[in-house]
């Protein structure tokens, strides 16, 4: 690999982290494709654990008496103004988001192509029509949805390689400096939020 | 009053709650005015001291290893894209802020029609000049910039009514679930952070 082709494959993505559990990575997800398109780039598909980054540095929202009230009411809100007009809190929310985050990197395995598909059908399944993250039957229906095999997708999820990755994309997401979501790292560029997207089109657009 | 003049009193205005120690705060104080026009609201400016909400609630920035980074990074970033060029932090940062909340609710007694003029200049001494929050002599130059009498100023400030009414806007301020600066009630509805400013010019304007 030259020096220059190594600068591009350096530079031509975007690495977009996320927790299914988090509505604001829900809408959020909606919006990085076109993100991605406006700078240039491809999308690095990344969902997290944010509960790892809790436990280490807490500012867990829905531990904050005053920020858990406001969370739902802004993003509710901001919903509304991006025209989605359904979308509602998953079943026993807040859950683990394990199942579709480790589905999400058996996708990523074997049709890497459909991760983005992947990731969007999942969030859907919580966020608009209320399943329970935690529930392995809605990521693997979603999965179903993009024409994977159930039992293969379901034996899939249970597999070391994916669970460990799973385990090395939140550590390492811990140790960029990850303590939300969504965020975006771009060239090492840290971006907190949904909100910062115009900021990354502003200098990297 | 009548009750169709007591509604006009009550839906003129818009909240403006932020600390002279949030940078944020800062940045959005310079767009307040323009999102007031938009609305058609006029502006109640609130200092109060964040680290009451911190107290209470946790959640300060600076005591979050990976945020604390990550704000200063994003607020220099956010004041080249809103055209501050020479923004720095203030000498001592961060430090208490009670000297220029309470000459602002001075101001407020005196002439408050020169309220927004002072947070404004106020503001830049610290965010601009890099001088201390907690100086009370960088509070009392910007007063006098705008033609106050600097010994009037200083005794101002030191009366316990100016110091009841930091204290009072403070202790509303947490009641009515403000949990960060800068911070906007507007009829009642809650935004956090000049980022939200959007969305109130989107549901009010």
């Amino acid at each position: 690999m030259t020096p220059a082709t190594r600068s591009m494959t350096m530079t031509e993505s975007l690495d977009f982290y996320f927790d299914f559990a988090s509505p604001y990575g829900f809408l959020a997800c909606r919006r990085v494709g076109d993100l991605a398109s406006t700078v240039g780039r491809k999308v690095n598909w990344r969902p997290f654990l944010i509960g790892a980054v809790y436990k280490a540095h807490g500012g867990a929202p829905l531990a904050h008496p005053l920020k858990c009230d406001y969370v739902f009411k802004d993003v509710f809100r901001r919903a509304k103004i991006d025209g989605v007009e359904r979308m509602q809190t998953p079943a026993n929310f807040p859950a683990s988001s394990v199942p579709p985050s480790r589905l999400a990197y058996w996708v990523e395995r074997e049709a890497p192509e459909k991760m983005g598909a992947f990731v969007e059908a999942a969030y859907k399944a919580f966020w608009i029509d209320g399943r329970d993250t935690a529930d392995p039957n809605a990521a693997l229906e979603a999965a179903e949805s993009l024409g994977f095999d159930r039992d293969k997708a379901m034996a899939g999820a249970k597999c070391q390689a994916v669970k460990d990755r799973l385990r090395e994309v939140t550590e390492t997401a811990l140790e960029r400096g990850v303590f939300g979501s969504p965020f975006v790292l771009i060239d090492g560029d840290p971006f907190w939020g949904g909100d910062r997207f115009a900021d990354i089109e502003a200098l990297y657009g």
